[in-house]
């Protein structure tokens, strides 16, 4: 079975926007074992329209269509659908009333236009859209190729991601799997700090090969490598055995680089390991300027462990806020082991927390003054303090100032993570 | 003149990957006076793909191709392109040279595969790609229509963006510029924060609608609404005279709104209007966590007023920190007006900034406890403390925690900036 998605709209061949739409419903199709062959983008225009659906309903079984169901003059799916199958379009009175309700609701009349949004092709079933004003179609119809009817399954979702999300799940997944042969898939996902991707394949792949009937993507981006397995099979016990059991062994093959195989984030692991040992953190960020906390604080309940910390951007704040010695910063610079050393020191006595975590480092383009202005850009050093001992690691980070920053950050984490888990 | 851009890679069929190469060439060819029709996505697959070019030659003049240049068999543009046009595949002996030179220069010998990457469509011009082995292939060729033969132009790039953006730049556009009636186009953004889509669209298109030879385009995101407009003339000065009559017109309406006319960010406005009076910044942040000081620290040579400041994430490190009295966070919680008004006063005694800023709020999912237990997710306090005064604004910011935050930090900057143009 092979799926085509046209995402409709005139916005989406500007240089500016983009459809996205598609992955969701990639991913769900998937899940139900069927594959996308082709992806169109077309603009409200109904002759292309027209063309692309007639192209489309040649080459795919099942066709989804995203946007292009508002009220407007622009919104051709419903109009150019009927052209290509020769249907008719139809005001649903059901319909109809819902969406005078809903004006109602605003103390309006609706505009006569809004009508259209009641329209359905002949024979297809109307999808209940909570979430806007376009409600969804489902059609099972036939098309001629080669004077052969042949059976497709045509779907028209609303293009706002908010309304196409739920309506697809709950409306046209159910119906899919009804409509399609009995499969059942599982999905495994190891996630990966700081390793290279080439390495991680050169080590990996003697093993996921030795599975063929499991689908396995390296992803990398973000200073972090993914490895997807996804199998289908008819039943699930025999899916989910052959992903877990090529996880298993890639697992044993990169222990120690994976910090988690359930899909949680790197921050997540690690608060939760902080908690779980019932400790606290506090930072101490000068060329990350405050990265490190956002992404901690980005997971909710951060605060039973992260206390909080400081932005210490420049010399004297970094004296200021973090009692680093003006005798060191003199002596060795802002960007050097001595510095981040008392850094992560300073911040963990001022806050009293278990532990603390120091960056700095030069993040470029400019060159820095001073003691630090013979230093490479990417020179980063960060420091682990604990009750008993400081650790400094000095990194060397490529690329320019947004890497060298979030490499910086992810270097942070999985140190303080590979301390966690000893 | 229309174009087509066919995007050449199973990859970008996963819920994974997406094109996002069409984006920077359709920037270009509308930069031409050119539009994009048809995005079409499509697998390494020969029959699949073969068939998409021939609907893309029959419907557009222009078409590029991403992708498929590769050395491997996966690698498949060349071919299906002969394929449909019915041309040969010739290799060209200088590239074949400089193909071995590469792997010579590695100490290598080159696979027998990769002589494929050397073979050129009868009649193509090659062009030279200095960030990969792929070369590009620029062909000026004809297509039958209902027995007719249309002038096409069809450009081959390979697929990494890091190769294909200059390539394009370098060696196509001027051959496109060539091809094509002569016209200039200018381009004006006006960026603003925090002011609603609707709002912005009603005040302003009963100006830009008069103006129908320039496209305007609002872009909203990120807090932050773009308007772009866009205009295509014989002569440049034509093309800029209209872009500027309708972006100073609309700068008037919604003049105090926009930030910026030059396409800064509001960080870098932020910042140059600090240095301009020679002012200084700090910062404490509760549920923003430090992403008010990436963004502003995103920004190089930040460090010339921005001092840093602190994340102030529990009660007990407001008052460690950032001089907070116990009795404020007792008596009113940690998200109120007083310890939104001490937090900032208290970070800036500490740091000397001359200008300082804090954000509390309550972010969500979780309820906090003790005096903030009953506010409601998404109430924020945003203080700003100069030299004589310190003014408090309270929000209440819908959406979840990610926007709560985000929108936390677009309400500082612009009331930092709002300061600043007084």
């Amino acid at each position: 079975m092979l799926a085509e998605i046209i995402a409709v709209g005139s916005e989406m061949l500007t240089p500016h926007r983009q459809d996205t739409n598609s992955l969701y419903l990639t991913s769900g199709l998937n899940d139900l074992g069927v594959a996308v062959a082709f992806k169109t983008i077309v603009g409200d225009n109904r002759q292309h329209l027209a063309s692309a659906i007639r192209i489309a309903l040649s080459r795919a079984d099942i066709l989804i269509l995203s946007g292009g169901l508002g009220p407007t003059e622009d919104d051709l799916t419903r109009e150019c659908l009927a052209e290509v199958l020769n249907l008719s379009l139809d005001p649903d009175p059901a319909l109809l009333e819902s969406l005078r309700q809903r004006f109602a609701a605003r103390s309006m009349s609706m505009p006569p236009n809004n009508a259209r949004q009641a329209e359905v092709l002949t024979g297809a079933t109307v999808l209940p859209n909570a979430n806007g004003s376009a409600p969804g179609q489902w059609l099972e119809t036939t098309f001629p190729i080669s004077g052969t009817a042949q059976r497709r399954i045509v779907i028209l979702l609303p293009g706002p991601p908010k309304e196409l999300k739920p309506l697809f799940d709950a409306e046209c997944k159910p119906r899919l799997a009804a409509s399609l042969p009995q499969n059942h898939l599982a999905r495994r996902i190891l996630r990966m700090a700081l390793i290279p991707e080439s390495q991680v394949d050169a080590r990996t792949a003697p093993i996921y090969l030795q599975f063929p009937d499991v689908e396995t993507t390296i992803l990398a981006g973000h200073a972090e490598i993914q490895l997807h397995f996804l199998c289908i099979k008819p039943t699930l016990d025999e899916a989910q055995s052959r992903v877990d059991a090529v996880a298993a062994l890639v697992s044993a093959e990169m222990s120690g680089h994976i910090f988690s195989t359930n899909g949680d984030s790197l921050e997540q692991v690690v608060l939760a390991a902080l908690a779980a040992r019932n400790q606290t953190l506090s930072l101490a960020e000068s060329c990350t300027g405050g990265w490190l906390g956002e992404r901690l604080t980005s997971v909710p309940n951060a605060s039973r462990v992260f206390l909080g910390g400081v932005i210490a951007y420049t010399n004297s704040s970094k004296t200021l806020l973090a009692d680093v010695p003006a005798s060191i910063l003199e002596a060795h610079g802002a960007v050097s082991e001595p510095s981040a050393r008392a850094l992560a020191e300073g911040i963990r006595r001022r806050t009293a927390s278990t532990l603390a975590l120091s960056i700095t480092g030069i993040a470029g383009p400019a060159i820095p003054s001073g003691p630090d202005s013979t230093k490479p850009i990417g020179l980063v050093y960060i420091a682990l303090a604990d009750p008993h001992n400081t650790v400094v690691k000095q990194l060397n980070i490529a690329g320019d100032r947004d890497r060298i920053r979030l490499w910086s950050t992810q270097h942070a984490l999985e140190t303080l993570r590979q301390h966690l888990s000893q």
